[in-house]
């Protein structure tokens, strides 16, 4: 009586390749198949019926990477086109998940991904819309100033702002050359890998704590993928002091909202993103 | 490297068993495992990996059936709860799926469940989602006046207002006795299954475009379970006139968003539905 | 030159009525003609003018009394309906009072009533309505956790998000099995009826204090029935502190409501709730 | 058992009086004892428990009259305040129910009367709110291209654009010199009250019907107080056609309004209309 | 290759003069071509390439002065209106800017001015149009309870509420008998000018870092022209502590929209202001 | 008296640089001083007291011109970015205007150039910024299907959703190679400059109606800077019917606005767009 269905292929693209002279070695971009299952604690589960690769991203611009400010996203975005360009056209993919905290260049690549009907998904989106599913509000928990305000952006541009009730600054910053001697995410990924201590778990908590008592928050998302490796410590410590609150992360949340919409068989409205020409034109459109 | 995950557990209940001295005959009732595959375009696919079995819903309250009235919606919702209840508590399901068209005891269920950290999903609320990532706004094609209405406050309940263009309304009611004489829903869903062609469709059609080209919709969901049959014959139809526009029905949403939710293993925020009594409480809500 | 009008004649409807294995004896829901003038400061005043009566509502469904959360409302509003159908059709009243905090079976008691052109008021609706006239944003003070999410739901039903700035705690909760053990708000009121200091009463003092500095209320309403004695004192307590705002209760703001919509001949819109079948049937609707 | 409650007192005060050199005369202003009674269909009834007595209003300034404009409703408030002053302070009134259409000096009014506990009401804002207990959204039926304008900024004033669906604009326009030779609403009014067809309800009801149809409205209240007559032939005309739709006009709305926050016992809050000097002040207001 | 383009004429108009027995002497109002240059930081620099000239305004009612109450706003917007008419039939003007904080009487200046295509451009209304180019959300510095309510309207008016922080009350109020003993925004003012510490400013400086931090401001703008000296150094002291935040002002900020408005040619749309009869109506309105 | 103020100084930078081997000759992009002054009515008054020049914008990346997709806006925006760098950088202006209708790489552009305290224009954001000081509500007349979804984003982009009434499409599309065969916008724009009548204005008039009639618009944008030459025709054709409306066009509401804002000495929130890294930050944002 089952159909025998076609598993799910998939594509995983990084944010953006390091660059070869990048100097830093940033844990969270070595996007292979390797690394990419000890991401984030539900891939396996969620990968394990797909038919997967990892494609490490377009190289970083000179001097842009990590990214953190508008500039950069914009960039990174559009450095990312080609390979989506191609990747989408290729035959091979139901679905691209873009990688990456920001979600740099996930409007146009659903543009051009619509045309051979792929679906694309991406990490803030996939994770707002989720929270969306689990409660009324949730709070972005992020890396540092300018990288909320690119969280905001994105609050913003996915008509987020009814369910988003705040984005918390952990102030731990990406290793960028602006951050210089300041401790920052890449270290404490490290050191909770290692087992010890991370105090930007501890901010981590006092924060969501906050958000819950004076934003109203019942759910959190996490703004930068270098942080994701807090979804389940943290989540663990808000049970353990008595707040039964879902965190999530994008790696998993991108995954499964692919894996959704390819089962339904839809990608995106033609309406939304029209094909260029497009086959009809609407006299009028409502803001 | 694949994790050997287990395949997802699922049950689908009816919104309600047809009475045994019912003396109407409406098919799309007829919840069983044998005929729910049929019932939708999308559901082998879903359904192929997914252990899942089908409950016929509690027994429809004599006199409130077929239900269309925002008393018999309620009705039917309280009756719905023992039996999620039960289910919900037996271990035996990773989720649960609420099937017809206006999701009667959806809330409530969801309180219930998250005790035993079971996902519900439930036929409107999948569909409103699942059409908010593919435009910018939604409209509902449904059957009837009143129909219409639960759709609305359905709308409200889930905070939609901003992504659902309109509802449209067919006029091809449920067989009720206050529709007696009438064309029904049921008799369109026939005719279209024998091959004949179907005002109901025409009709579908012309509010679709209506839809488009002034309010604004950019994606159509289905109001009534009755009608979903209209999902796969109405995309291509409106394809057909040069409209690249999605159309939803409800039980492959819901299934999809189940299967969403437990890959990512949360199915809602004990912050929004807390626990009798809950583990420790907050000061203060925001609306 | 008067016109002799007739005086309106009213039934006030209990929430739910105890069950006779209660073991609880709970004073508010002792709703008869004898109690009622004494449960809220202005209800002499009001029903003076009224031919009116008390109908102790619907037995409580075992196990779900007294109600708090979203399933019991649930419950007690469909256990109402038929109290409401019989009431509204027998042509004794023009208007019908849902007594209770939560308005359990409101909309749907207006549904059946509107048939028979009879007036449906809730205690909580009355309440946002009533504070809606008299400031910009009011504060639900409420009995717990769980309480205080239905108000959530409630405020989202009516439309008045942006009409209210909180709903805050004051965890008092009703003396439920879930709650065995604390200090409940039936005990409270029975404090301040013999004269006795009130704890809950001070907390409603604090936190009303901080809902005017930190949330911008400038009125206040009440979420429980079983907390309306809390009216009149609190706002003489705000009064002694220089905070010159009104305070409301549920029992007074429907039976005002209700006289206000007699007086002037509507109870509600037949395309908000039209009859089955309805008489005319419109093709949009607009969310 | 009852409390002999002292009727309410109540004065209703024109929204001006017409200039002793006006040329024209305006029925609708003859706002006298005599005459107010027959202004509209619900007052008898509403008014019959109630002591109360008419002000005739402050005399209109010199070529603003009647009103229309921006600047004449502004003019038309401030002359207004000095009667309101006057008599709040008088300790004979418990509410002043402001006429006219279009609201004139109705914050500053509640401001200064609120130093007395007196009540204000007004007769758009009367409408709106009892309009938002009917239905979903009203339709505002009104006179003229500017009078319309000025009713859209008192939707906006009184923050229910969400529950506004549109403003009709039936164009029989005040009997002002700017309007000179084109049919007024003064003798659509005085032709209706002949037993003659009106041409002004015939455009009502196509415009209301149009409303129902095109702009979601679901109940109607009317614009100008010179086109109160409506109400009750407009109503009875939508019912005849299958519409059964509520239509409010603001003699009764103002004064059933009154009554009910009279009988409440309270008329604003402090914080939203503090005194001069406030008794108690806040650090932040949230807009 | 430049056109000889004439400079911008504009009149900028007091709020009101004070009376000739006022008492008090508030050099704030003193507004002449002399004193003018040297109230805003901005001035001497926007107005340099214009022709311009100070009327006084129109005098203050007895006893209505200082204004700070929405009755004493709507008495002095009506006494500005005639000075209006005048000067906008005069031919002598490109632009009137309405001086004063509360913008009394703008929104009907604006309807006689289209009459003549003259600009008026008020100090609220032009800063908060003004910050919402510079950031996402202002937050108004005010200088009492009550005129913290005017602002509170004037946002809501102009719908600048989804851009609105928050409004700081820095309480230190106009010197009005109703202040008599406290000291007041004139004598911080004259602090200041002698070059004195000001506590006006310390409070402001203190509000202004907790509207960043708590309230989500990202600029600032002042409420009361009688505050405006503290543009420039509020500014600098935020700097100082390390907040790169913008501080505004209304006579520069109504100034430069005036000379915008002129260059572009633009003053108001006919359909927002229509003339006394308009030349063309329309059927529906949308609120 | 008057300062001797130095005046703007100010560069208007081209969306893009036709590519070499363009093929196409798009007249509107000949961004030169010469032909600057005639491309938009008020131009040379707004300039004639400005020290200004023109830079041809980066080089058009090769397949992607004229831009109508959001792929292309995306690609024009960043390429845009070292242009911006450089001469935001170089000391020589007080403000940057982004020509171009779709505002590419806006955001971005003044992030970089806050560092300098160079204020950047655009034109959308100009244009929907002074249209929202005129009306209420503005329509957007617009080129095309694809180039419609670019302005929505806009719309939703600088948060003008409430004073948006719609766009409207007037389908005489860019000369792209997607639209070859098509009369387009360029050809119009040379038709009418010939004296010759213009199928597109004769449109643009139409849709104008229609917006005022039925979408509540009281203002017009365009939204292509291709077709900015309508605005004076457009506008005047709809007084000669009676519509007395503005109509903006983007060049001179960009340069308008980098005046007032250099006049106000004032270009961006630096908590808006901080600084690399942050002088300071903020523990918390809000969405």
């Amino acid at each position: 009586m089952l159909m025998m269905a076609a598993p799910c292929r998939m594509l995983l693209i990084g944010a953006y390749a390091p660059p070869a002279d990048g100097g830093l070695t940033l844990g969270t971009f070595a996007n292979s198949r390797e690394t990419m299952l000890g991401n984030a604690a539900r891939l396996p589960v969620l990968l394990h019926d797909v038919e997967w690769d990892v494609h490490p991203g377009a190289p970083a611009s000179p001097g842009f990477w990590p990214v953190e400010m508008r500039e950069e996203f914009a960039i990174a975005g559009v450095n990312r086109l080609p390979v989506v360009r191609q990747e989408a056209a290729s035959g091979r993919w139901d679905a691209l998940v873009l990688l990456g905290g920001g979600d740099p260049g996930f409007l146009e690549a659903r543009e051009i991904a619509h045309r051979h009907r792929v679906v694309v998904t991406a990490c803030a989106h996939a994770q707002m819309h989720a929270a969306s599913l689990l409660g009324r509000r949730f709070t972005i928990l992020d890396v540092s100033e300018n990288h909320n305000l690119r969280m905001a952006d994105l609050v913003q541009l996915y008509r987020m702002e009814d369910r988003c009730a705040s984005i918390r600054n952990l102030e731990f910053p990406l290793p960028r050359a602006a951050h210089e001697g300041r401790i920052n995410v890449q270290q404490e990924a490290e050191r909770h890998a290692r087992g010890e201590p991370s105090a930007m778990l501890e901010v981590a908590v006092t924060e969501a704590v906050a958000a819950i008592e004076e934003d109203g928050a019942d759910c959190f998302i996490l703004g930068c993928s270098a942080a994701y490796w807090l979804q389940a410590p943290l989540q663990q410590r808000l049970a353990e002091i008595g707040w039964d609150v879902p965190v999530l992360e994008g790696y998993g949340a991108a995954v499964a909202q692919a894996k959704m919409l390819v089962g339904l068989g839809v990608d995106a409205s033609g309406l939304a993103f029209p094909a260029d020409p497009p086959r009809r034109t609407r006299r009028r459109k409502l803001p």
